[in-house]
């Protein structure tokens, strides 16, 4: 399906959920990028609608979602819950909407691509529904870093831990995160069993506290005791990598930050590695930091990348006991690569195409 | 060698370190535990001798770390660091005394048994220096559950990463944890690349601030970009389970948890595994308490289990892509089996040797 743009000029552009977490990122991602839109729509929820962002330095007032909002739209960006998308990113993409989609609703359908523009930018072409996924911040977070090694190794298992940050919850997750610090802070809480659920009371969108703690748990429970979030690094690195048979075990924890995802992460290839080649390539992989000096105290943090593009790899070692695998440490801005840039960055490889 | 009490009464005991943060967790255990000791002596380096401490409900006086301080003594635990275990262990054991040292000093010598009482208690019995070593916390924290599924389906391998808790790093780890989070509370830091270093200043223990955020860094950096830690794990996993050449690559990183490590483990096996019959053998095995119930939000975290004695396993999953496989969470405090409760029992296991 090919779309072309009124008159031929700059697409314009719908970014639906303009008032969340992510839609707050991706309004000041559209200010900073270089402008390749038209008119720049800011949907939300009737309840937001009437209120007025800034994006590009202007004073923009966000239109509640309805079909007419999509009217004279090339490109609707989504950030927005999965059954907000499952419901109106369709009827978005029947008004001729091309909707780049940052929930899970239509991820693993076949007939959406599921885009990373490093790594499969040519999948975006192919989208017989309208619709292209981005996806979860947790995948997003390594599958840059991974996908060069990949290219060069030939990958064939994953085994990640994550060490995810709070805003992955939305913005109730960041709110809650900064309650629950600063209700435990001065006192000696967190040594006596329990005394956290104690004083913190209500967790919010987490099942257990997280200041002062770690939470193995992100999203809901699947079968044989997975939860949501371990089977989607698992089934989109697959999709992204095309890699249908790719082994992938990961254990989805949240830690007590604000923004930014990191993983610990072994990765066993076809052939042989060395430490030094994987940072040679990763020094070069577009979307990549590589800060892998531990000698000089330099591996990443959260704190030292969140607010940046690229995934930052560090803590790059060779297994002593196995010759084709890798163990590394990543950080990536669940917010940014993780969901507003990553969507910024395939809304931006469609309007070239169809301004091109 | 056998060592025997004078007089054949109970059997005199050293606590090294008595006040310092593993010293302090110590002396509540031996209030607790079933009394086994004639004398407890409290030694400490000389500033702190001359202070009083309670133990066993008694006031006792601390003295200072010398020759002297061993007459009389049968077994001496050692919670100090490496350079004084190394330097003053062996002097304790040419007194006489067995020393259970907690440190670094010894746990790999070939003469010295690295023993924990579920998984292979009769290597206590052979110590020709007169040492017995005690784990590393971040071994220790998973030992005892792993060694079980061992004992079961045969371990190939383990990929593990760490969430560790400040203590790790004594009692100044606690402190830095405690401050920090009072410096960040009510504020809005935690969002800008870098403004953790800029609010926090003095990282204390840890070389990049710990609250807010995850640090991949513990211990000292060894060959090829492993850290100390990281190879602590895979070496005493060895050592302790007789298995020495078993595959194992951990990435150790620091979290802002008070006390309790906890551990993503993915373990292979010889054999086929299943989830409920790793759930059957880990809800039997002494030391573990199963907790594995996600639909009613059970597993563990760091809070729940702080303070308590046993390894605490929940999360247990079937490899959806190896039927060999499992990936589990866990939590152990770091203090307790992680440090002292585990030398308090190797301690009881040569008193009873001693007195039986």
């Amino acid at each position: 399906m090919t779309t072309t743009t009124a008159g031929g000029g700059k697409p314009n552009l719908a970014v639906v959920g303009a008032t969340g977490a992510v839609g707050g990122v991706m309004l000041s991602l559209l200010s900073a990028r270089q402008d390749v839109w038209g008119e720049v729509r800011l949907i939300a929820s009737p309840r937001s609608a009437g209120r007025t962002l800034t994006v590009r330095g202007r004073e923009t007032t966000v239109v509640a979602l309805d079909e007419e909002a999509f009217e004279g739209i090339d490109i609707a960006m989504f950030d927005v819950p999965d059954e907000v998308s499952a419901q109106w990113a369709p009827i978005a993409a029947a008004k001729g909407a091309i909707v780049i989609d940052n929930s899970g609703a239509f991820r693993m359908d076949d007939d959406v691509p599921l885009v990373v523009p490093e790594v499969n930018a040519a999948a975006a072409r192919l989208r017989p529904r309208g619709i292209i996924a981005n996806p979860n911040c947790t995948t997003l977070s390594m599958i840059v870093a991974i996908g060069a090694l990949h290219s060069e190794f030939g990958l064939r298992e994953l085994v990640v831990a994550s060490y995810q940050a709070a805003s992955g919850a939305g913005q109730a997750g960041i709110d809650a995160l900064r309650e629950q610090t600063a209700r435990v802070a001065g006192t000696a809480v967190g040594e006596q069993a329990g005394d956290l659920r104690r004083v913190i009371g209500d967790t919010g969108p987490f099942p257990a506290p997280l200041a002062l703690n770690a939470v193995p748990w992100a999203g809901s429970l699947k079968a044989d005791g997975w939860s949501s979030e371990e089977l989607k690094v698992r089934d989109e690195s697959r999709k992204i990598l095309g890699l249908p048979n790719l082994r992938v075990s990961a254990t989805c924890v949240r830690i007590p930050v604000v923004t930014t995802h990191s993983l610990a992460v072994h990765a066993v290839f076809e052939r042989e590695v060395s430490r030094q080649r994987a940072q040679e390539i990763l020094a070069q992989a577009p979307g990549v930091v590589l800060y892998d000096d531990p000698e000089k105290g330099e591996f990443p943090t959260p704190n030292d990348v969140v607010g940046t593009d690229p995934t930052w790899v560090g803590r790059i070692r060779h297994s002593l006991d196995d010759p084709n695998a890798l163990d590394l440490f990543l950080c990536g801005d669940n917010l940014r690569k993780g969901a507003a840039l990553n969507t910024a960055q395939i809304a931006e490889l469609v309007a070239a195409e169809l301004t091109g």
